[in-house]
């Protein structure tokens, strides 16, 4: 007999205190204490403003049809799939098979879920550069995975002055030197998150004529991929070679600003999208079907609208917007080469001594008593990014906070605005 | 090196071809020939009709509002789980806790996965029924769970007269001889697809017994809980021991006509719920917000629509409606007790000895036989129920086919139309 029936797995046992609840619950506390919504809410990235009507209408549209309002086929609905690949076949430079090459997954998330569900064996490693999106970490665990991890290292004078994301460096014999003969896959992430680096070509090359070398699946998570304000490379495009043994992630929440959206996709060869497919099959049987058909009609319809140049343009526009401020007070930050997070180093910043931090910050390293003071004292909701290292190398980060700008413009000017009551604590 | 690294998980790897899959190709096939749409297909169980006007209305609302599009709570949007919580407590008899006593997962489906995650270690054992929803397998395989079958029997006399779902009975001694001291989880499914069976209260409570007995948690399917044609009794409510250790599962898109929404839902005690909500953040992070958001308005507004009494009323009418037929051509079929399946019996049913069955059909029982014939020489997609049996069980139900009656009515006369084709083949 079972002693105690309600012992959870140890898959989901006992973990500390995720950032997001920690965050989110200080954030609800500061509301709570100046009426809903006055936090601004720069932790988590989701979009401060709705995608466009061009995108809600096909929503609309979708919910019409009966079979829309039904089970999807496993694999995605056939219109997301073809519009998928007519959108990817250019920048491939190939002629994407949407049957084959594509598959569609409930949102990118349990999109790498299912890509590690489909190749890892319990023992087989996977590598992962720090910092990373903490799912990854619970997704590769979860089929027995081990991870491996790279840091990424910030620039040397990143403290002192502002520097390009482009400058936090991979060591390419530390990656080397970690490949065992239990290597199975390598999680690249382009634009990066929290980083917001864009990897250059020659830095994916060297990645992947390693992966080529030692037979290694590429996961690359491009959920930025057209947020970019640098030249872009996708590891898919690299060489035959590397192609053969890469997945690229997509996500259509962060293409069209709907992260509560759900609708993710993988392309890549069949032999290896085949079993990603089998394993979402598993894990979700399909995905939601009416999200999907206005997201394919989304993907068609974006170059009519230009909606991709001006979705870059604005976003970039907001990032310029914002990190005006870290120059009005002097504090240095990691200028970003894509996406929609700003890592700002707040090492001037002096937190008063008699401070009072609970204790489940208290016991966390510097970047959540930052987290928790700009709440609490601001107003303003940023994510500690240490909660994207593992505990070895998290001082790299520990006078970091990351801050989500995809955000309506006068929410930036009112985070702003309160972010001038920093001055008194910079030294 | 890994050798081949496009070796699949074991988990994903080399199963035979599925029903889903044998069976919408072989209706494509169908359509193919005779003009698209012209199969009538009573395979899978989506509902052929929209969910009522004021659910999409709702639907279409939620696409209005920013926070709507975003990612919603891990655990669920707060104003759907208390839309759950009030629509259930008066079934369990008691105020349900929306915070810590009700979990949103991404459809059913991934809901019984996340149980499944946060409870079983590799080597725990599951008790599932024969026949069972074919997913079950692959969500308890995934976490290293092993599936322990005990069949259900059908009626002694079901190849020869129309009987009750009712009367497929579970061998209680049967039952407890498959109790381990690695029992850790057992799953019910009321009513029951495919064989339409209401469990009575004492057999519920017999299972229960011993679940208490044993310190076994019961995953209580309750997808289609709003349509039962005798009384239901939910496994939640025979006791508070009985209640203490289970999960009951619930569907909005089986409540509300939309299988392709992916809005499930569990209710439970918080030391299960808990476990249940950390194991779907990290398989799916969070579900469909929008979808969530309509859900939980048609859960507020199904009383005053009169919604559930007109639902079950109209599957009944359908049921009894398409199962005219079978009395017409003096076939058996197992009277549902709830739920939209019905389980046919076609013993006396002679296919043509010639006939030129594809291999991948004929090396399986004769119910896919059956199935492929009738598809291909009636127009009509059935499900061969053998797939929800083991191997050595499969006899059991090899003569049986199972429609789903989620149709429009001038689909099910066409149906029934198309049938009357079956009298030359009847003994």
């Amino acid at each position: 007999m079972i002693q105690d029936p309600f012992k959870p797995a140890k898959r989901v046992a006992g973990q500390r205190q995720d950032v997001w609840s920690i965050v989110n619950e200080a954030a609800a506390a500061y509301n709570q204490e100046h009426g809903a919504g006055s936090v601004v809410n720069m932790g988590q990235g989701f979009f401060g403003y709705n995608p466009p009507e061009f995108v809600l209408d096909a929503a609309r549209d979708a919910l019409g049809k009966v079979d829309c309002n039904q089970y999807s086929p496993t694999k995605g609905r056939p219109r997301l799939k073809q519009a998928i690949a007519d959108a990817y076949s250019p920048f491939f430079g190939k002629k994407i098979d949407p049957e084959k090459e594509v598959t569609i997954t409930t949102g990118a998330n349990e999109g790498m879920l299912s890509a590690f569900m489909g190749f890892l064996e319990p023992g087989d490693e996977v590598i992962v550069f720090e910092p990373f999106f903490d799912q990854y970490i619970s997704n590769i665990e979860m089929p027995g995975g081990k991870v491996v991890y790279v840091p990424l290292q910030p620039p040397k004078d990143g403290a002192t002055k502002t520097t390009s994301a482009g400058e936090w460096t991979l060591d390419m014999k530390e990656l080397e030197s970690k490949i065992t003969d239990r290597t199975r896959m390598i999680v690249i992430n382009t634009p990066h998150n929290p980083v917001g680096k864009v990897f250059s070509r020659d830095e994916l090359q060297a990645i992947g004529d390693l992966c080529v070398k030692h037979n290694i699946i590429i996961l690359s998570d491009e959920v930025y991929d057209r947020l970019y304000y640098v030249p872009f490379t996708r590891a898919a495009t690299l060489s035959p070679e590397v192609a053969n043994l890469t997945l690229t992630v997509g996500s259509g929440g962060k293409c069209f600003y709907c992260t509560g959206w759900r609708v993710g996709y993988l392309i890549g060869p069949e032999h290896l999208i085949k079993y990603v497919s089998a394993a979402h099959t598993r894990i979700c049987y399909s995905s939601v079907s009416p999200l999907q058909e206005a997201t394919a009609v989304a993907f068609e319809q974006a170059d009519k609208h230009n909606f991709w140049e001006e979705s870059k343009t604005e976003m970039k526009g907001k990032m310029d917007r914002f990190n005006e401020i870290w120059k009005e007070l002097g504090l240095p930050y990691s200028d970003p080469e894509g996406g929609y997070f700003v890592l700002v180093n707040l090492a001037k910043v002096k937190l008063p001594e008699d401070y009072d931090f609970p204790p489940h910050v208290a016991s966390r390293p510097r970047d959540f008593k930052l987290s928790w003071f700009f709440i609490k004292e601001l107003g303003i909701a940023a994510i500690p990014p240490t909660e994207f290292f593992t505990d070895a190398n998290a001082h790299i980060v520990e006078d970091w906070l990351r801050f989500a700008v995809c955000k309506d413009d006068e929410v930036l000017e009112k985070a702003k605005e309160r972010l001038r009551g920093l001055k008194k604590y910079i030294q």
